[in-house]
């Protein structure tokens, strides 16, 4: 069995991952840590999130020096569903100690530290790690996943863009940027309380524009200059991203529908032409589905792509790269 | 023109009378306030809601002392959108100044001051005022609206409770407890971060059962016990009360709809038997709407009252109040 | 391997049952019918349920008069999801081939085929087949389902409230009934368009008052009459039923607490007293949870029951049923 | 006092539109009708709509050959909240009884007939009146609208857009097609049963794309070609159009805020640079609210725009028209 901890289990992501690895065969999940000053320490995690009451039994430890220490022992790998700053601080010691480290956090998933000053707010503690870190965008990077000890998970909405953006990158026009408007459910706010996140303040609208952090993890990935325009919808989980370019002249529905192939016996699902996902069909769920129309007089390709915020775009990406990462087979 | 002053005008009630007091013909709205350490100090009211920006121009000031001086100068009334135990203090002083006062917190709805300390968990500062309020349940205590210069606007919950029971006290059945199940929006949870009204925490529960502080209000007004359990819905605004009763035996439907008679020509509505109203037929209104039917064979009556809980559960039943008090038409 | 075909499997519960069973080791999904005549005869499942896209890959067939012949050779057993009509028109036949069915309609939950002409408006074609019925309540008849070749799954209004009342049947004082209130989401109203089920028209609302099809269920299952006023409110999944009961004078919580340790090592989890269940800690689960609080003074107890209408009301259920009779052991 | 008529009163448009009309001074709102053969015919619009019990009493009238006529006596005006044919269809005789007629179908809102073989399915069965058809976007039009006898009420995502759109009409790159994605309430579909607007199946989705019949809408007022992207989204009432395009490099912020004084002192609202609508912001209003936000860098624009659908995506819009029309001040 492979063990697996989770640093930062009380928030929606970490919780997620624990009911996910759960349930996986092969694993074991060996601990649930928040940080030493938190609330919610020393209680079980079924009594923050009751539908796990029959699932994960697991209680939240308190992530002392002492349990850190322990943890480099006895794990294997170690998810990061903590703040961006702390990932980058803990790193470092996992990794020293031998361990597999899957940041869901965006602290390892720029190469260029200067991201983090600009985007971020904070110069990145270790700049020397980034270059070894592998972005997990799990299905496509199944070899880097494989072998790299830090695994950057992918945000949510590069994880949406991407699996719709990369197939048809050759065939996209570069006179105009790609332009995503994408609308994310409220957990993707994290469990917080605030006023953004009030019940009787949650009302579709953009937030982040021109300037959201997953705007350079988006560009970084796809290579080209994108649009990104994000929006809080006002629905629990899952994301919907619309993906607005302008192809080479005279591609044809054939050849857009022949790029998506790669993804075939995958868990991203092209749908038919004219076909369009909805968040719900995807809420809960580790799959992505993708659908698209194509106006050949005008060259204008809209393709929409729909996950989970919490599974694809984080917990079952997460675990993805972890079955990757330790050779098991899919659940 | 009279002049109406809020204090406490950020949260949802406050600045929902804010609107009310700006449209109403004879009223002029003359301050706006808010606690000294407000981080809303000094914004107008419609930069946190928008939806007054073409309503409301007026920016929230900070309740100084000298504000507070100034106010019972100009001021004719003064409406108590504050904490309970704030409305228990603030009232001497402003009825000091002559001015009238309409508290829409709970600090002065009993005149039993052992409620404070056991539902409210505080002692009253001036118990002596209670015996001078009025409780403002416009619909039926217009004479007392009109004279007293303390006027306890009723709470969401005992409005729809009472709106239903009051008609029909006579016809109880007294064997039985009335059993009132009431669902409210989570604008009744108030404009403040609070992982209870996180967004994601948010679906329908029961909450504060068997020991609500609106039980005491209910029963007091009633003079009957009764089991009151409130639950939160997954919506902003309304509340929908469920009420279950036992009857006089031989109590017919003609007698049931002959005592709701009472508020003909009024804003509280009664359905035909067996019609039902739905929450969202009252969002943002100043009515009430109340569906019944009778089990004539088990003498079972259920009666279900729909109000806004911002509207006529707080700011249009004080309007009324106010409106009455001074002596005006209702628009 | 054990072979179930799943008739009505268009609806919301056919559906979930189609995934559950899938999922379930020891079990094969044969066949998934629709009427004739439906618009959805031929399509994959998956068509209309994209989140089943890589769970459920068989095509919707219609039941034509060889296709229940051929069904009748090679299940062993089938699920009726189907309206309560064609359910009892169903039954015979299939009974008759020797299979086992598990009725999830309500066209076998009673011995008195009175009920049938009085709430459900139809008499019932096979009035000789109601005694050998099981009344499929899983937690509570499991030798009988494991016998009878009838099983009539229950509705979900009465899953929830007889999960909540049957441990306490004993405790109550009888000169007050049972006052049930409970809020269903819109699935249960099934798949159809109507306008009750638009969008736009959804809103927490009483129905079926005093004369619910569920009412004549909950109280031939408990023996004792009840009030029971069952809500739509605006949600998808879930149910919360919040029952009012008054206990026999001097009853003990410990004796409350101790009632429900029937359910014990089961998926019904009874909440420390004052804790309460939301309904969405059940949407896609299995389990129900139930919450509880006795006022010893008033020996008022409430009890507030929540499940998934589509799971443990309705399809889970039935997997539990389908396991218990075919001698298998829970997922 | 002008009398007016509603035709499609049972609607959600035509209902909005009553209640606007029955508290417009100087407005009488003279009649309500719908389809001869329709179901709520002769029935109270407020049966319907219960929010309208206290402010619309008029009954709904089968539309008769002699009620029609009967109107054609009365009526100062007449708005057509019918289907796009039968707008068509009953234009004329309206307005060669002399009657103003404000159709809020997209029966009269091109000029070109062939628009309605292609995006509408019918042979337009008076292409004659098309060029005398004045499009109502009223903040833009007072002056035809003043003039002409029949005004094309727009579409609610062309209003969102067009306000958006026009006042930087002149600073757009013209090598880049602006960018429409727009989400609207499920409102915008109609009250109607359908399986599109089932509660269960509503969640955010695109539809209608790269061929929605608003996009010649919004390409024949803005005189450019631009991609459209509806969605549906999970509420009520309300649309959120974000808006990208290219601007001309050099734009400064000051010259996009310039653009829009063009709206200084009235009902569409420019948020500063950065901040953004909610559809809540908006439901229920007659305003509009504009947010936005310029890369300096890259000469990107983003504008969002959010209106109520059914007011000023509609009914407001109407109302506006039918004043600036009749000569009279905006309440």
């Amino acid at each position: 069995m492979t063990n697996i901890a989770i640093i930062g289990a009380s928030g929606y992501t970490g919780a997620t991952l624990a009911e996910l690895i759960a349930q996986q065969p092969g694993l074991t999940l060996c601990g649930l840590y928040v940080s030493e000053n938190s609330a919610d320490s020393g209680k079980p995690l079924s009594e923050l999130y009751p539908n796990l009451l029959d699932k994960v039994s697991l209680p939240l430890k308190p992530l002392t020096t002492e349990a850190l220490a322990a943890l480099c022992q006895h794990a294997d790998g170690v998810c990061l569903a903590t703040d961006h700053l702390v990932s980058a601080q803990l790193a470092p010691q996992l990794l020293e100690a031998g361990l597999s480290v899957f940041d869901l956090s965006g602290g390892h998933r720029f190469s260029d530290p200067e991201i983090y000053s600009k985007f971020y707010g904070f110069e990145h503690p270790s700049p020397e790690l980034l270059s070894q870190a592998q972005y997990g965008l799990s299905n496509w990077y199944g070899a880097g996943i494989a072998k790299s000890k830090l695994i950057a998970v992918p945000g949510c909405y590069p994880t949406a863009s991407l699996l719709a953006l990369k197939p048809i990158a050759a065939l996209l026009n570069p006179q105009m940027m790609p332009v995503i408007n994408a609308v994310s459910g409220v957990s993707g706010a994290g469990r917080k309380a605030s006023l953004t996140s009030h019940f009787c303040q949650v009302s579709l609208t953009p937030y982040g524009v021109l300037g959201h952090r997953h705007l350079p993890e988006i560009e970084t990935q796809l290579g080209t200059k994108v649009v990104f325009t994000p929006h809080l919808g006002n629905f629990k989980r899952g994301i919907l991203a619309t993906i607005t370019v302008q192809l080479e002249a005279g591609t044809t529905p054939a050849q857009v529908e022949e790029a998506y192939h790669c993804y075939d016996n995958s868990k991203v699902k092209l749908l038919p032409q004219g076909h369009w996902p909805k968040v719900d069909d995807v809420a809960g769920s580790d799959c992505a589905l993708i659908g698209w129309k194509l106006d050949s007089e005008r060259n204008t390709l809209v393709v929409a792509c729909a996950i989970d915020n919490l599974m694809k775009g984080a917990a079952s990406q997460a675990l993805e790269c972890i079955t990757i990462h330790f050779g098991m087979e899919a659940a």
